[in-house]
């Protein structure tokens, strides 16, 4: 078997998510569909993804593996006549030895898509609009307290017998536009809805309802606090996963398989 | 009657253009009947706008006026209530004395944005899509050219009776991402498909198909050359129309109607 790194980007829009559910149109379901009609499998081969985005989060920078039998000329292109203009394969190249699209990663990171003046009707699928004109000063002092190793714990949705413990390698906001504030986040790995939790706490804070030690105080204390808004899934792009170089790739993955179990 | 300016922001993908046709979808058609509604008009007052812009194409700084028997508090807020989603006003104020958004405005500038290697989905709405990779360095060889004041019959619609001298006051090409080049166009008015005629020989200077001196040849020439493609309409997007200061408005307004008849 081969295997194949996919780099690819999506339009969530429409889609309930990455992952494959009987029923539903989904990201996974499409790529391992269209990769089963190219290749002539009789099953579907199964990817496995850096970052599994929910339903209507996008990605710009999205990563994938598959195991594959053999590699068939122009696959990105042959993939790309069959898939929808909302799901668009950037490359298809053999793997280095080692990769593991979800393991082997270093980080990812997402962007967070504020309009709190005018909303652009152009990105009205990937900006959130908010009523409310946003203080990005306040918003990046509490974005700083957040960054680091923590247990995010308070912006996780629990799962039995996983850590909630990530590493916040950036997280801070800039304008796009005079309209459009947006937030880049980076982190080694992120667990279900944090990134828009931590998107939902720090908007309470750009627009004045909660200081600025406000986010870093729920972190702090642990539990889910239910004066966090999780912000909508259209806001958030994926676009961005890191590895390391080849030769450590396999210790990589290694050792996130230890840590996240 | 009072005049009031409005500012709008629209996707133009499910439009048949600005300009109002029966039996269409159209910007105009869609605007004039919300106002109708909010000011309870029997019939729909009648839109002036900067720049009558083709089925498909966006915008995101268009300008139009309109003549009502009284202003109404909120009425952006108000039309945002009824407009579809694809359509955002921006602002409604009181506009000062002299101004038409047609005639007095200085000039109109546009951005057109071609992905040369990869297609974002998330742009597929407002990105063209080129399937050879784009010398930029020639492209604005052959943009610096065009600029200044010009006879651009060869890149114009003619129309009888009216003049196709239009004085281009930009015309230049970057990066907005390693994928995709925008072009900045901007001019005092633009005849019919004069944007994307122009970026259509620059297109095909760009990916090598003719030298960075064939643009200019062909607007010397003076007539049509079929050897230029019209680029699509959805990768066209009206930035911003710019207007002089309040007092230069009335003779500004004058002095266009002067020329363009």
């Amino acid at each position: 078997m081969i295997r194949l790194r996919i780099d690819l980007g999506y339009d969530g829009t429409a889609y309930a998510g990455w992952a494959r559910q009987p029923g539903q149109a989904t990201i996974q379901g499409a790529i391992e569909d269209a990769l089963a009609v190219v290749l002539r499998l009789e099953a579907a081969p199964v990817l496995t993804v850096a970052g599994r985005t929910d339903a209507g989060v996008h990605a710009r920078g999205q990563v994938a593996h598959v195991d594959v039998p053999a590699e068939p000329d122009n696959l990105a292109r042959r993939l790309n006549g069959l898939l929808p203009p909302g799901i668009r394969i950037r490359a298809v190249t053999v793997a280095p030895a080692g990769f593991d699209a979800r393991f082997s990663a270093l980080s990812r990171r997402y962007s967070y898509r504020v309009a709190d003046s005018f909303p652009d009707p152009l990105h009205r699928h990937d900006t959130v609009v908010h009523g409310k004109p946003l203080d990005l000063i306040a918003m990046n002092d509490a974005s700083a307290l957040l960054v680091g190793e923590h247990d995010f714990a308070a912006y996780c949705r629990q799962r039995e017998g996983a850590t909630t413990v990530r590493r916040l390698l950036r997280l801070d906001w800039t304008r796009d536009s005079d309209d459009v504030a947006v937030a880049t986040v980076e982190a080694d790995a992120f667990c279900h809805s944090m990134v828009r939790a931590l998107v939902g706490a720090l908007l309470a804070v750009g627009d004045g309802r909660r200081p600025a030690s406000w986010p870093a105080a729920v972190l702090a204390a642990g539990v889910r606090d239910s004066a966090v808004t999780v912000a909508p899934a259209h806001g958030l792009t994926l676009e961005e996963v890191r590895y390391p170089p080849d030769e450590e790739l396999a210790a990589r993955a290694e050792e996130t398989r230890r840590i996240r179990s």
